[in-house]
């Protein structure tokens, strides 16, 4: 049977905590008694293992017995380089994107973008929903928003890869946690042929995301996802 | 430097095949020369590789080299059993997951489910979702969308996975594709003790989606992206 992991927030991880009258029900109704072990966080991003000592109608007490502080970042940098989508569809890109890891959302202008720029409002409304979406994630990293530039010109460091079809590379067989890794997505209409050409000339790794017809907003979703569910 | 498979939409899949006037400015601009290979397809399912048999400035030729019909779905069929979210969530995941290719959505009554239930007409609802996002990712199948049942009476064929944070398990190191497959994801609420029991007792998997916390609304996409990177 898999055990399950109860969580219990804690004012602060010391040694001796006492449990949050909040928590106290969660308790009594999970049947826990003193020595189960359950683990507590602060929400500020420290995590640990404690053991509960006591526990009646009124309070608990719990002993820590480990911590660590919690990491919900990639090993590397991971840049979601993703084409000027219309609507709300970057701002869903982006809340989705924040919660999968992203470090940075370059947005990019493309031949075949949804539209050629962004004002500096809507740069702002989503550098508010990166900060939101960190935030409601516990997220210590706030994902930083780029301003445009053209897709042709852009030339990020380390692993470079855009989702493209027909192409039979696995991100997961490319992609190594020893560089800075950039996600490319392009627009609904595709790339144009001068963006293809760039990506080659970067030396830009296409990769699959099977023979499914993405929408441009989903197809970074699915990228990101696919780290998340790596483990890592 | 990546190979880059260009892609020409023809007509029709021939022995023969005129390159339509709308393809052939690519032709030109990837630079592409009697003798290299490119992948043909007809917008209704057939896929092939052609080769460019000539190529001027007003026409060109290619000759059929293989053909496949490709078809955009899992070697086996993937459910997506998800619990009831709120407002548009629902919506949004049956859009995104039909795009990714699930095969159905099972929803879910569950403890801490954002609502108790679902009446028909956002079902039915639901199902239009569907079969929009199934028609505009072209695929042959429409995923069904089956009203709610208890997550506790739960028991699907083949294998069955759950989202769960602290699994040390990846999807794709488990999952095989020799029978159908169930992705079950919970309520933003969490799982409640009695789903966790019944998801061991039915040996479900527990499987991670990395340290981060993701909305109810992400997880599945999360899932689905992890299956869709992997190519099949």
């Amino acid at each position: 049977m898999a055990r399950h992991v109860h969580r219990v927030k804690v004012a602060a991880l010391t040694e001796q905590m006492p449990v949050p009258e909040a928590e106290l029900r969660h308790l009594h109704v999970m049947r826990l008694r003193p020595g189960d072990t359950v683990q507590v966080f602060d929400g500020g991003g420290e995590v640990g293992e404690a053991e509960l000592l006591s526990l009646d109608t009124l309070s608990a007490q719990l002993r820590l017995l480990s911590r660590r502080t919690a990491t919900a970042e990639y090993p590397q940098s991971v840049t979601l380089a993703v084409a000027l989508l219309k609507g709300d569809k970057l701002a869903d890109v982006v809340r989705a994107g924040s919660e999968l890891g992203a470090a940075a959302f370059q947005l990019l202008r493309t031949r075949y973008g949804d539209v050629p720029d962004i004002g500096d409002n809507k740069l702002g409304r989503l550098r508010r929903v990166a900060e939101e979406a960190a935030r409601q994630s516990q997220r210590a990293v706030v994902p930083a928003v780029l301003a445009p530039v053209p897709l042709t010109g852009y030339d990020p460091a380390g692993q470079v890869f855009y989702a493209h079809p027909g192409s039979p590379v696995r991100l997961l067989d490319v992609l190594t946690w020893a560089a800075p890794v950039t996600l490319i997505s392009g627009p609904e209409g595709g790339f144009a042929p001068e963006d293809l050409a760039h990506l080659s000339a970067i030396g830009a790794t296409p990769i699959t995301l099977g023979p499914r017809i993405l929408r441009a907003e989903t197809a970074p979703l699915a990228l990101l996802g696919a780290l998340a569910a790596s483990g890592v």
